[in-house]
C-alpha cells in the first residue's frame, strides 16, 4: 500500500492490514466488504482509498507483501556454504519457524489465490515458483553430491513444502510440542525423505488402484 | 441429503451437489447464495428445501458425504495383512488416486472448515481423526516390526497426509506426469520418510531460527 504523509498513516495502514487479514480469514474475499473493514478499523469507508484503490488491490498487496517478506527472511537465513543436508536442515527450520507464527497469512495465501485477477495471480505464482526454486536448488545440490537420492527433485520440492506448510493447520502454541520440537521432528523426516532411496515395498501392486478408486467413487 | 420420491429426485440432488460444489469452490461459502444455486440448477429456490433446510446443512452434508465415501473406499482398499511397508504403500496409492480426481472437494473440505457450525465441525473433525488413525496404525505397526524409525508417528501421520493431499494443488491431468508416476514417486518418498532415521545434519543449529524469524518479521 502507498504510505501517506503524517504520523497516523503507517499506524492506520497497519490497522487496516490486521483487520483485513482477520476478515479475509473469517469470511473469505468474496464476502468481505470494505464497509466492514472501515468499521473494524474505526475510520470512514472513504478513508480506505488513501491506502488502496479497491478490494482486489488490498488482497493482492496483502499476499504480495507476505511473499516479499518471506523471500527477504529466507535469503537472510539460507546457508551459502556447507553440505546439502546442512542447507536443507536450515531451510526446514526457517520455513517452520516463519510459517508457524502466521497461520492466517498461510491460509489466505492458499485459499484466496482463486480470488486474484489474472495479472495479479501471475505475479504471485511467479513469487511462489521462485521460493520453490530456492528449495529445489538445495535438493539438486544434494543429488550432485550424492547426499540425496530423490527420484524427482521437483516432486520432492512440492512434497516438502506441503508437509511443512501443513503444520499451520494443526499447530497450537499451547499444545504438546514446542516450535523447537516440531522443527527437529520435521527436519528429521525431511532429511530421511531426501536421503532415502525409498524403494517400493511391492513392485507390482496387487490391484490397479486408480481404477479401483474410480469404481468405488 | 434426504432422497425424495419420484424419478427426478436423485438426478436433481446430484445436480444440486455438483453446482453447489462449483459455487463453493469459486466464491466460498459466505458469498454463495441459494438463489444462485437454484439458478445454476434451473429450479425454483423453494425447491431446494426438498433437499436440505439451509445453506449450513448443505455444506455439512457435502463435506460429510465426502468423508463417508473416503472412509468406505479406504476400508475397501487397505491391506489386512503383509508388512507395514506394503500396507503403507497401499495407503499412499489409494490416497493419491482418490484425491487427485477430486481437487475441488479437497479444497472445500479444508478451506470451509471455518464455515461449519460447532456441532457440525465436531462431526467432521472426528471423521478426519478417524482417517488419520488408520494411517497412524500402519506407522505404529512399522515401528513395532522395526521397519520404520519415525521419531513421532503422530507427526509422521500429519506430514504424510499434508504432502499427499498437497498434490491436488498442482496436479494437472494433462501435465508431465501420469497418476501412476505421481503415485510411484510419492510412494518412494513416503517410504523413505517412514524408514529413514533422518538424523539431523547439524545437531546444534548455528542460529536460533525461531528468534531470527521473529526479528525479521
Amino acid at each position: 500500500m502507498a504510505r501517506i504523509a503524517g504520523s497516523s498513516g503507517p499506524r492506520t495502514e497497519e490497522a487496516i492490514r490486521r483487520a483485513g487479514l482477520q476478515l479475509l480469514y473469517t469470511h473469505g474475499y468474496a464476502a468481505m466488504s470494505l464497509r466492514q473493514l472501515a468499521a473494524e478499523v474505526g475510520i470512514q469507508q472513504g478513508s480506505l482509498y488513501n491506502y488502496f484503490r479497491n478490494k482486489q488491490e488490498f488482497l493482492f498487496d496483502l499476499i504480495r507483501t507476505h511473499m516479499q517478506d518471506l523471500h527477504a527472511a529466507l535469503d537472510a537465513a539460507l546457508l551459502r556454504e556447507g553440505s546439502a543436508a546442512e542447507r536443507l536442515q536450515r531451510f526446514v527450520e526457517f520455513h517452520v519457524a516463519y510459517h508457524i507464527e502466521r497461520p492466517q497469512q498461510v491460509f489466505i495465501c492458499y485459499s484466496e489465490l482463486r480470488s486474484l485477477e489474472p495479472d495479479n495471480l501471475e505475479v504471485i505464482v511467479a513469487m511462489r515458483r521462485d521460493y520453490e526454486r530456492k528449495l529445489g536448488a538445495i535438493l539438486d545440490l544434494g543429488r550432485e553430491t550424492g547426499e540425496f537420492q530423490l527420484a524427482d527433485t521437483r516432486m520432492g520440492t512440492l512434497a516438502i513444502l506441503a508437509m511443512l506448510s501443513g503444520i499451520c493447520n494443526w499447530y497450537r502454541p499451547d499444545g504438546r510440542l514446542s516450535t523447537d520440537a516440531v522443527q527437529a521432528i520435521f527436519t528429521g523426516m525431511v532429511l530421511a525423505l531426501a536421503r532415502g532411496e525409498g524403494e517400493a515395498a511391492v513392485q507390482a501392486p496387487p490391484a490397479p488402484l486408480t481404477r479401483l478408486a474410480a469404481r468405488l467413487r
